[in-house]
């Protein structure tokens, strides 16, 4: 026996450009293969605003984003062995993929070949747009369901299933561990995670930021160095330096100058979104067989992974949790930088 | 004893811009770990052109380029004890490096940090100016003389000094082999050896180039695919396809298209150098964890692996002997694409 098609509360933009409003969204009944999840917390990315926003293109309103989804199984379809109610459990950026393509076979789901399903704004398998974690409850295919290691309180698990894998996933690609010099670029939501999981890889971590503001943070988080790139002097002294940076900004920023402070073979990973095509010197790579790369979130299996890594680790993410109605001002707030280093939505509060 | 500080016949720009003339130019006298060798054929290469043109920065004159040099040692120093008179040899396109750096340490001596000396034009460890492979007799560092295998003609050799080097050297970094697909893109001096060291590599290869005009000798070099990148439908074909691209047009081109044709994990490196700045969206790297590389020649030791590679598999380049007086010509061919696939110039006729 299933549970019927629902109506759950949410918080959605009801149209492109508007704040976002109390509301109702409809969850499937419950299939065989899913999994119901009663939500505790859901993180804000900066992804939420540039979607609901219009900024990446036309959406289906209204729209509930939120795709760092922490909470309870509160029921299991007849075919889900994986899990079971009671279990904690989370859900990232995506719910669905083909299964069958060759990125889906290798694990990169993220990358299917027919569509990956994001967790929201995205048509599902069938044919509805997706609605994400501003919300009470949501149904989830359980091959997209993260298991959620004992050691993490939900509201800090919660930014690991996007900003935790997000950064870890170039991290372990890359091979960032011990030896390896890793700089970070930025140090926001996805920045201070990225600290935290080069650092427990063990990596020599150096942080490279616009000013010396949150210097203190950097070292606390797992930095060993700290920069400021409003000092021109800094790359000069770093030249030929790092082994990987990820870079997180999502703006526009001077990556010809960050090129010369890898050392040979070295590679700098891109993992936020910038706006505009980078100007991108080429002799800049040739002379130390340097490469820019583009990372996006990880597979289903490397998620878990980064999961059970953060627990093993005791690593969540640094949080402000804050009440529904804290929504729209919070969006204000992570536009202004002015959050360390990621605002976590108490769904009880919806 | 040493033979003495000597004149030698040469070709050399006396100017920026200006043809290349009759000179002579000298050649210090064979130091304790140097080689004296008899040069028998240089091949030319798009840089000489750049370089003696001003084009690459000011320089001295007069300048005789030439960095694809195949002869036979006429003397070696005192400690010299891995080369002997009679020995059929090469030099490419540096002549030391410190020796003692992280990047010479690791055998990567083009990104020698304090300063590779290129054949030509470069500042040598003396004070002097490096005059290259366009005259009769060099002397140089044993540790910079490469060893040519008994299956390859000299001429046929001189090229994979520095167009064998500069494709062996990233298809062997990024793995191409067995079950690889590997495109290759433009079919010049550089192109036509990314193409035969591919195919012997083992893996499959596409050539991309503007029209379908040299599709039949793609394919006599080991190519299994050819396409036009003038067909917008290319870019559309193949989508997704490739694990590495190899980039050999130094013009700027649409990297960005290149990019939608590589698989997950793949890499594009362009071993030739753009004039300006590449626009690169990084959405579409992000978008299959893509990468866009550079790489520029390879180390001494990689030089050998790659000379011995081609001794195996009965690989040279695919050459236009030419005589000394038809040198300026034959640049003016370069430029127009009117060359297949080198120029080698023997230098009995100096």
């Amino acid at each position: 026996m299933t549970t019927p098609l629902s109506s759950v509360k949410a918080y959605a933009a009801p149209a492109e450009g508007r704040p976002l409003v109390p509301t109702t969204i409809e969850r499937r009944a419950v299939g065989a293969n899913d999994v119901l999840i009663e939500i505790s917390y859901a993180g804000i990315c900066h992804s939420d605003i540039h979607t609901v926003r219009g900024e990446w293109g036309p959406q289906d309103y209204p729209l509930a984003p939120g795709h760092e989804i922490a909470g309870i199984v509160a029921e299991v379809g007849a075919d889900v062995t994986t899990f079971k109610p009671g279990d904690r459990v989370g859900v990232g950026c995506m719910v669905n993929s083909c299964g069958h393509c060759k990125n889906c076979r290798n694990g990169d789901q993220q990358y299917c070949l027919n569509g990956t399903v994001f967790t929201y704004g995205s048509t599902d398998r069938d044919g509805t747009t997706t609605q994400g974690g501003y919300s009470t409850s949501i149904v989830v295919d359980a091959g997209f369901v993260l298991a959620i290691p004992d050691g993490i309180g939900l509201a800090e698990a919660a930014p690991l299933l996007c900003a935790g894998i997000t950064t870890y996933s170039p991290l372990a690609h890359w091979n960032a561990g011990p030896g390896k010099k890793v700089a970070v670029v930025g140090l926001g939501g996805l920045g201070h995670m990225a600290v935290k999981i080069a650092a427990a890889l063990g990596a020599e971590v150096t942080v490279l930021s616009q000013s010396l503001k949150k210097q203190e943070d950097g070292k606390r988080l797992g930095a060993a160095h700290y920069y400021a790139t409003s000092d021109p002097g800094t790359f000069e002294q770093l030249a030929g330096e790092f082994d990987l940076i990820i870079n997180t900004v999502s703006a526009n920023i001077d990556l010809n100058a960050l090129f010369g402070t890898l050392a040979v073979n070295g590679t700098l990973v891109s993992v936020g979104a910038a706006p505009d095509p980078s100007p991108v010197d080429g002799s800049l790579l040739s002379a130390g067989r340097r490469s820019f790369a583009g990372s996006m979130i990880g597979g289903i299996a490397q998620t878990q992974e980064m999961l059970d890594f953060c627990g093993q680790h005791n690593l969540g993410a640094d949080i402000e949790v804050i009440s529904a109605d804290q929504i729209n001002e919070a969006y204000e707030r992570v536009l202004a930088s002015d959050v360390r280093y990621r605002f976590v939505i108490d769904t009880a509060t919806l």
